[in-house]
């Protein structure tokens, strides 16, 4: 079943994947040619400058603030304590979720038991997602930066507990496979300097039996909080030592049960195949940020 | 069929309007008391300035500039000689588009014949929709600006062909109610000193067998440009002889036939009911920069 769902889902996203993605992909120090056609091509998305960039940067003992690789998206962004999202007043979850990692944010003494989840009165009433929307529904609150990447503070922690920080997630993925990703991510913090996680909702298309491509997804609650049909988490490593570039690993899983047998590795995809389905460009920002050097681990 | 649709859909919408839209409604002049509880409740969103407001102004000898009203959102906003627009790239159709009506703007010599569809390149081209993801969808590229409300220069309705002002829809009700309701909106403008018309998709959750509530689209093409369930105008009636405040209309269409013979008054529907599904707002722009005197046409 689960298996059936990726295949589908991966098929979709994959008919729309184009010549374009080779080149994306063969991004090299070297060709700096081939980065410069690149750049050209893609609009340049002004980054502004958020007040609390200064504020993380500033909160923490060191490496970069949160948004050195720029936001995958301009609309609705807010910050906190932990991350940077960007919320999708339609759907009433978060568009992506940008967080940083490293050895110094994992440890520390918060408590995820001194924490509720709670509603963010900085959306406007009619697009605000509740904790009644949730209740009754079968499916839990998850979180998109996690609430274990953040015990250095406990406002860190509890800024995690936002309901502008998540979406309907089934339990078995979110208590099992998705927790194994999570962890992951934090165990990647022993090999890199900084691991940035951007994490968000896909809504995939599915071929029905008119052989037509939809997308259907439930909504729950009295606000309609969309269940999104999949997750992705985009890896942004940076090397330790100084070296120069960045590797980026991109992973999509649906949102059902997923047996834990299966590596995490099965669910890799380009990120091209993030950007497209989810409207957002990751890549753009990474090689400005990083100085062209891209290696692509998801694609090896 | 038609008349089912627009009942579920009226139905699960109207699961999500709450007591706060007796309060929206209730506007008046001389209740500034309450009107400003209302201000304080929303959040301020602020208007950037627009190069093409000047432009606009400009080119057009009277009459507001298209943006008096504020924009419903501010993601990824674009600005075009007949039109200002707010791109959706993850559904590949715009999220709404407003432009102005008026005497002015109606009578000219501009001519739909010499007008292509056009992609446009300020778009991603992982987010861009083509001409070729319409072709053999069966569905028309509907128009959210119409060609004809811009005869006022050729220019001007040739950027209503671009395919950011466009999302696939049924072709019965492009030519039948959707034309009706577009030559509704000219012929207001004999009404009022100014004719402001935001128009956009809809995507809206019907109840399914097991009794919950999904939203479901087709996505066609290469490029998975979403097909709409429904369309939604919002118009914003300026009133002749320097009368202060404006009048509300807000329409909700579904996207299949619709018969002609009902009346384009029975798509009324309240404007908050566009603002939960849309995730927009238009209430509060208006509230300011009509000075606080609205008259919901759309509520009696």
């Amino acid at each position: 079943m689960m298996r059936q769902w990726r295949t589908l889902a991966t098929l979709s996203v994959g008919a729309a994947v184009g010549a374009s993605a080779s080149r994306l992909w063969s991004l090299r120090g070297e060709e700096e040619e081939e980065e410069a056609a690149l750049l050209a091509r893609v609009p340049l998305v002004p980054v502004p400058s958020v007040h609390a960039s200064s504020e993380l940067t500033a909160s923490r003992p060191s490496g970069g603030a949160v948004m050195k690789y720029g936001f995958p998206s301009l609309a609705n962004v807010r910050t906190k304590e932990s991350y940077v999202t960007s919320y999708d007043p339609r759907t009433r979850t978060p568009a992506w979720v940008i967080e940083r990692l490293a050895g110094d944010t994992l440890g520390g003494t918060a408590d995820r038991k001194c924490c509720d989840f709670k509603e963010d009165d900085s959306v406007h009433v009619f697009h605000r997602a509740t904790n009644d929307d949730y209740k009754g529904s079968g499916l839990d609150r998850g979180h998109m930066a996690a609430a274990a990447n953040h015990k250095w503070s406990q406002k860190a922690m509890d800024d995690t507990f936002y309901l502008t920080n998540v979406a309907p997630q089934n339990p078995h993925l979110n208590q099992k496979a998705w927790n194994n990703l999570e962890k992951l991510c934090r165990s990647l913090t022993k090999c890199y300097a900084n691991v940035y996680v951007c994490t968000g909702p896909l809504y995939l298309p599915r071929q029905e039996a008119d052989g037509k491509l939809y997308v259907r997804y439930q909504v729950v609650g009295r606000n309609h909080v969309a269940v999104p049909t999949h997750f992705f988490k985009v890896l942004i490593l940076e090397r330790r030592g100084g070296q120069q570039g960045v590797e980026l690993r991109s992973y999509v899983l649906p949102n059902e049960p997923v047996d834990e047998k299966i590596p995490l590795e099965r669910f890799l995809v380009p990120i091209e195949t993030i950007e497209r389905a989810s409207g957002l460009l990751f890549v753009p920002n990474i090689v400005r940020a990083s100085g062209g050097a891209v290696s692509a681990i998801a694609n090896k």
